[in-house]
């Protein structure tokens, strides 16, 4: 089993994400869901590939984590994300917050995701028809 | 099977009302789930009372979505409501929004679930250890 911050080749759910996070004092859980879309700059996006180093995504995700712990009044964390070849539609990431208040989950579920693209060690590469292209962080 | 915007008597799944607006367009899903809180203004409650008009809910539901969808650039809303009585930890309500964009489904998932709060025609009871008190609107 896996633990709060994962990083995975195998399909993600967004239950078993939140279902991290969801202890009887909470109030609030906002869940996001990233998945694959279909269009990239008005090109079909046919898949994308996600590289990371597992061990240092996941120590970024915990790192991520405890900086919403501190700046929000929140109860709990749970990040997963995807690496591997991805098909439109398949979801890439799952970010779980729980808190006794929905304000403080909405605005940390929200910190978490944009700091996530911000910072995270994860590399993706877009595949078109015509070929494919590293966007760098994804 | 219920519709997208619904007033249950059964316990609520946050993955089935997240299902239901998860189409492969969509880049962003948030999902709101929010629970009894075993406390209540210091008080420890023993269990929480909803009652609505099903049809009126449903249909107060279908318009918070559609204002929703006028202010925000977002593909679909599903709203679930539980009613009848509630431990603490058990789900009240499920909001799921998806969008093309992350930002879009957070802003008007936390749109749908505060006007929800303040103007779906729910009332809402808490059982404490010493009594009860209608709390009006949920």
């Amino acid at each position: 089993m896996s633990g709060r911050f994962h990083v995975s080749e195998h399909p993600l759910q967004e239950a078993r994400v939140s279902g991290m996070v969801s202890d009887g004092g909470a109030g609030g859980l906002v869940t996001f869901v990233g998945r694959v879309r279909p269009h990239s700059d008005g090109r079909q996006v046919e898949r994308l590939e996600y590289e990371a180093y597992p061990e240092m995504a996941e120590a970024a995700f915990g790192e991520i984590a405890s900086e919403a712990q501190r700046r929000f009044r929140i109860l709990d964390v749970a990040i997963h994300h995807r690496v591997g070849s991805l098909k439109p539609g398949e979801i890439a990431v799952v970010v779980a917050v729980a808190a006794a208040h929905r304000g403080d989950a909405f605005e940390a579920c929200r910190f978490v995701i944009d700091r996530l693209k911000e910072l995270a060690p994860i590399w993706k590469k877009e595949h078109y028809g015509g070929g494919a292209v590293w966007i760098g962080a994804f």
